[in-house]
């Protein structure tokens, strides 16, 4: 088989060093650039912290894109970039995998269109995370058969925002089956105000923040004499490569733009 | 919406009141007999324990199914009576819904064939439990992303086979898309027998029983820096019920015979 | 070893009919009278839906505690009962084992000067599931050395009050030993209102209902690096008689009155 | 409040790394030395990965602990040098925290007298992770009230022996209190060998092992119609460290040797 030849936009971020290190270790995988804001014409295993892999650095991503012959993008930038690099990307015969959301209405259409034009496939994915797009996945079909559910999200106390935007998309993709209904006794009182959690739709979403957390969910469904929880739990960003490496082997096989992982995930 | 017409067979047993109370509740449906080994013409109302339902009960399940206009036989007996109950129905134009287990294969295509005949829908579930069905069918599908796996049961200390049968079925069904391969360090070793579960194509199983416990199963899927956990409590055989309305409407909707909830609950 | 003979107020409510199938299965006890409101002179076995015993039903307390020879009165009926069975069992001689909660302080003091004068034991407990009184003992132990701390409690969605009353107790038992602060990042925000749960003096409360939950409460510290989760999970109201009958056996032993079950549990 | 002035053996070593850390974050802790089989003379901050301490290292344990004003060792290197640094720091009036096991009793019975001898306390933990350690409490007091429990601990499967030393030494503490006897039901039979787990006087032990888990445990009570659990998790060494700091505070006012955590937590 031929191995699928990869530049990575970012290759110093949390996310770009995990993407550099799977890359190393799979024999599918090989590392022919990266598109960097600095070091422009080092090698990858002269930059300190990053894996011994002799692809060359670019600032340039047009030189880099058009220079080298690569098949796949991994992007792990910002919107502002990812946008341009995927652009960029797909007008030079590369097909992008892009970690980064935020992208205008306007620029999906551009994209998409332009995905098609060329004939190359793009993945585009708000959580590269395998098993927390799956949990979503099967709490959307769930839903279709138990009507009350409620989320509990924990997260170590460094995060800033509760609930958690997993917990929020969650209850979204929930809300997609779910009849609309005000969940547990009509009479329900709060003795103290904010135990029964935030509500999205009738459904409540509780967030937990301690020490010693990572980032875990479970969504729990309640019907007559049961319960159904799907629970993701996860204690290090090497779990989002499961899902760089699906999508960049994925992304071979299509000639149009995705948004999301969960259509490449059965 | 005309409400469904049910025949009940087997409604002093366990399942078969809880369908009892069940249809009593639901609008949708109205029982219209019941098939007995005993109290031939009582009502179920005069049978202590029953609900206070005007149905007659027959011990002649023929008479019973020729001579009350049915649209459903919800049968919850054994496999021998299942079996010539399901045919009688079949021949009789009303739709069985089986909770039994058991059919010989040739019995099952038999059976299966009557139902395409008459095109009448027929309905055999070995677990009627909505959420187990569920929780065995996201695990099959997890299966493709997470080659490790493990499986935690647990069950009230009266239960005398391990692993249960719930168990064993969702390994088969991981087994149908997972690579077989043994799990763990190569070099693992047990210090205590035993410690490391039962053994199913490389996967585990742990079986937990304890006085306070009812009926719990955990599957547990192992990956980079994350696991994706699915999980079944039951504590109660009401649990059951959402199975066996589930498919005494879908009975309705089909004209062949359709062996496990699962295929329903999409 | 001589049996402990007991007298059960309030025998037909929920509480009272498990205790009497307690007591009946043990050997240690047995049943010598009960006080109810109704069924004066009646036996137990001839009341419908109580267990078979011979034990003679009185309406007026003080006669039943006056002549029959009984060593523990299990009071399992309302305050203003409670109080009043309480002391008459002690000028009677007889020690009681109270699960009524509710009474005013100068009944307390009245109650614990009594106990003191007549040199017999009396223990009143608010709750009598030892797995739930060991949770909350667990949990202040805990707070010595962890200071942070969320309380999640589940119960079916019938229940009326949020948060439970056994979360608010194991929050002030908490209390007791963690020094009072806020808990979570100090820019914290609530993007969904009361996503961050009840706040008790820092402490977070959540409160899940669900059809298919009977009572669950789980609490967890979170340090450094690790978490400790302390859950209790009760699916039957028989999960009191253990401390019911650890009552009735300690009360012997001891001669004032203890309040709360923990002071018998180690 | 003056600070505790520590010398760390072994600072190059995963958990010295960790204690330097911790030492470096902590007000009420200064290093003032370290022991190593390298780098005598250089300054910690001179060794590459380790924090910016100006302490210097010795390679003589001796000399060092002779010349270093200090009040504490943190011994974190092997029971060979464990023992040896031990008996050095309380003949030279330094206070010992040593992390190491498998000291033989007659060490244990040399160091216990010396510790006497000189009235300076001196703790020996086999394990420093304050939740684990009360877990381990916790299940020994449970298990006066519970006569029936089972030990599930769940590691990366990277690990090579089981079960784990802690669920063992878990179920020798609960060995203590219960009543030795076989548990489940006296019928019960493995249709697949191995699936009840491990047995230790009746009681069974559950080993999982999974990639994206790290080290967790959790012991079930269960008893009628009520389950208790206490479960500990560790997702990295940094939550050994609040023992060690518990450890060197407590050190500090005992003049006799401890053996184990446990005894410093209530």
């Amino acid at each position: 088989m031929n191995q699928i030849k990869m530049i990575v936009a970012g290759p110093r971020g949390k996310m770009g060093q995990e993407a550099l290190r799977m890359i190393e270790k799979e024999d599918n995988f090989k590392l022919v650039g990266c598109i960097d804001r600095k070091y422009d014409g080092s090698k990858v295993k002269d930059v300190a912290g990053l894996p011994a892999l002799d692809a060359v650095i670019y600032t340039d991503a047009e030189q880099c894109l058009s220079e080298i012959d690569a098949d796949v993008l991994v992007d792990l930038t910002t919107p502002e970039f990812g946008y341009k690099h995927t652009k960029l990307a797909l007008e030079n015969g590369v097909r992008p995998v892009v970690g980064t959301t935020g992208f205008t209405e306007e620029q999906m259409e551009e994209l998409t269109n332009l995905s098609e034009t060329k004939k190359l496939g793009t993945v585009i994915a708000p959580n590269f995370a395998v098993g927390a797009v799956l949990m979503m996945q099967f709490s959307k079909w769930a839903a279709k058969h138990f009507q009350d559910v409620e989320i509990i999200e924990k997260h170590h106390d460094q995060k800033l925002d509760a609930p958690s935007g997993t917990a929020v998309k969650t209850a979204e993709l929930i809300k997609e089956e779910r009849e609309s209904h005000h969940q547990g006794h009509t009479d329900e009182k709060e003795t103290l105000e904010g135990a029964r959690g935030a509500d999205v739709d009738g459904m409540k979403i509780h967030s937990v923040r301690l020490p010693g957390l990572v980032a875990h969910q479970e969504v729990i469904f309640g019907g007559l004499g049961q319960t159904l929880t799907i629970k993701h739990d996860s204690h290090h960003r090497e779990s989002f490569m499961s899902g760089v490496k699906l999508a960049a082997t994925e992304v071979m096989k299509i000639d149009v733009l995705v948004y999301g992982l969960e259509h490449l995930l059965d």
